[in-house]
C-alpha cells in the first residue's frame, strides 16, 4: 500500500549535487528560500574555507543537516589505497562532526579487476578499521547499496541484502541511543537506501522491514528512473519522469519504522544547465506529487 | 576455479544482432568462412520468404541452429495485447521448429506503469499458455534473465533465481530426453544466461549449479560490461573489454554440466559501422583469449 501523501516540506532535504553548480552558501540560502528544512552536503561542495567554517554557515542558515555524502571506496588493488580510503574515511567523518551531518553516505567502491566477492570484503575490512572513529564522533556509516549497473567501478554492494550482511557484523549502537529504544536508525553502521539503486529488486519491502526491524535503515533518497537515459550517472529523472513506484517504497520504509528525511538526490547534466531556482521549485513541486 | 581455455571453435556460436547488418544468407556465409559451427537467428533476421526458406537456407549451409532470438514481451496493460504477445510466441516457436533451433530466447518484457510483481506474473501465465504448443513442437522456451537496467521496459525477471522461481512452475522434459536422463537442460522451460546480465549477482555460481541440476541450463552468452557505456542498450563489451570474469563463469557453467555452445552476442552501433568480416574476426579473437 503507498503512504499518504506528503502534505508539507517538513521531511524534505535536498542533496547539494541535485543544484550542483551552486556552492554551498548558495544551496543554503536557496533551500531556506524555498522552505526546505535540511541539506545533504556533498564534500565537493564544502567550501575551500573548511568543513568547521561549512559548520558555521550551516548553523547560521537554520537548515539540519541529514547527511555528508559521500565515504567509501574502500577496495583498492593494493594495501597502500586501501589505507588511504580508511583515512579518507575518517576524514569524511570529521567532516560530517564538523558540520552536524548525523551520518556518512557510504559507495562502498569496486575496481575493475577485483573480484566482487574480495571487493566485499575489503569493504567490510573497510568499515571495520573505521567504525572507532564514528563511534567516538557519534557519526554513522551508512552504506548506499548501489544499482548493478555501478557494481563494475563504484560499489560491490549492489543490493539491499548485500548491505545487510555487511551490517550485521556490527552491533554498535549510536552514542546517545537509549538501551532497548526501538528505532529505525540506531544501528551505527546502517544503510542509506535510494529507490534509484533499489527499485527493481523483488525483495525490496522485506529488506526494508528488516532493515527498520534491526535499526539499519539510517536514509531514504528519492529520484526517479527513466527506462532511457544518455548517461549512466548523470541523466536521472525527477520523481514522476520515470517508472519507480516512489510513494509505495515510502510506505514500505515507514512501514518499518523510518521517519527521517526524504532526500532529492537527483544527477542530471541536463537540469544543471538551467536556473538552479526554477528547478529546485520543479523538483518540490514533484517531491509533493510523487514522493 | 576458471575454465581451461578453448583451444577451438567447436563449442561457438553467433548471433545474427552481433553482424547486425549482414542478412542471415551474408551471416551464415560469413561465419561458415570463419569456421564457426553455429548460428543464433533474430527473428528480424528471417527473409521476406519467411522461416520455412531460412530453413533451407541454413540447412544449405551446414550450420546448427544455437537458438531463435526472441521471444517474449508478455506483460501489458491490457488483455488483448498480453493475447497478442501469446499469438506472437506461438509464431516463434512455429519459425524455431522451421529453422531447426531447439530453443526461443524469451525476453519476458515489462511496461512502465505496470507493478513488476504483477508483470512478474503475467510473464508466468505467458509462458503457462504456450508451453502446450512449444511441447508439441519439441523446442524449449528459455528466460533469458535481464540485468536491472532494464526492469523498467523490458524484463521483470531481472535474475536467475527470478528465472529459476518462474522454471519450477513447469515440470515438462523435452519430448525424446530419456527418461532419468541428467542433462542440464532437459526442461522444456529453462534458462538462457547471458554474463552482460547476470555477472554482478553474488548468488550466480550457485545459481547456475541449481540451474544445470534441475535441467534448466539451455543457453549461455557472452559479451563484456563495460563501465562506461555510450548507451544502455547498443554499446555492450566484446569480451576482454570490460569487467566481467567471463571464463571463471564459464567454468561454473560446465561444472553444472552445461555443454552447449557459447553464443556471442555483441550489440554495438560503433562495432556495426565497420567490416563485419573484421569484426567477426575479432569476436573470435577475443572468444579465444577471454571465453
Amino acid at each position: 500500500m503507498a503512504a499518504e501523501p506528503l502534505t508539507d516540506l517538513s521531511r524534505c532535504a535536498v542533496h547539494t549535487m541535485t543544484t550542483k553548480p551552486w556552492s554551498l552558501e548558495q544551496a543554503l540560502a536557496g533551500y531556506a528560500k524555498a522552505g526546505i528544512p535540511a541539506i545533504t552536503v556533498w564534500r565537493q561542495h564544502l567550501p575551500a574555507a573548511g568543513a568547521e567554517a561549512a559548520g558555521r554557515l550551516i548553523r547560521a542558515s537554520g537548515l539540519k543537516v541529514s547527511a555528508l555524502a559521500r565515504g567509501g571506496f574502500f577496495p583498492a588493488l593494493d594495501a597502500g589505497k586501501r589505507q588511504a580510503a580508511i583515512d579518507d574515511n575518517r576524514k569524511a567523518l570529521d567532516e560530517a562532526a564538523a558540520i552536524g551531518a548525523p551520518m556518512v553516505i557510504l559507495v562502498c567502491g569496486a575496481v575493475p579487476g577485483l573480484p566482487l566477492a574480495e571487493a566485499r570484503k575489503q569493504i567490510a575490512d573497510g568499515i571495520a578499521a573505521v567504525v572507532p572513529h564514528a563511534q567516538a564522533l557519534g557519526v554513522r556509516l551508512s552504506i548506499e547499496p548501489l544499482h548493478p549497473i555501478y557494481a563494475g567501478d563504484r560499489s560491490a554492494v549492489n543490493t539491499m541484502a548485500q548491505a545487510r550482511a555487511i551490517c550485521r557484523q556490527f552491533d554498535q549502537v549510536i552514542p546517545g541511543a537509549i538501551p532497548g529504544e526501538k528505532s529505525s536508525d540506531r544501528k551505527l553502521v546502517g544503510i542509506a537506501a535510494d529507490v534509484y539503486h533499489i527499485w527493481w529488486d523483488e525483495a525490496l519491502e522485506d529488506e526494508l522491514a528488516l532493515a527498520g526491524h534491526h535499526g539499519w535503515l539510517h536514509g531514504f533518497h528519492v529520484c526517479d528512473w527513466k527506462t532511457t537515459q544518455s548517461d549512466m550517472l548523470n541523466d536521472r529523472g525527477l520523481m514522476g519522469e520515470g517508472c519507480i513506484p516512489i510513494r509505495t517504497i515510502r510506505g514500505w520504509a515507514e512501514s518499518a519504522g523510518f521517519n527521517g528525511f526524504n532526500e532529492i538526490e537527483i544527477f542530471s547534466t541536463t537540469r544543471w544547465t538551467g536556473d538552479q531556482d526554477a528547478w529546485l521549485k520543479t523538483c518540490l513541486d514533484a517531491y509533493r506529487a510523487h514522493v
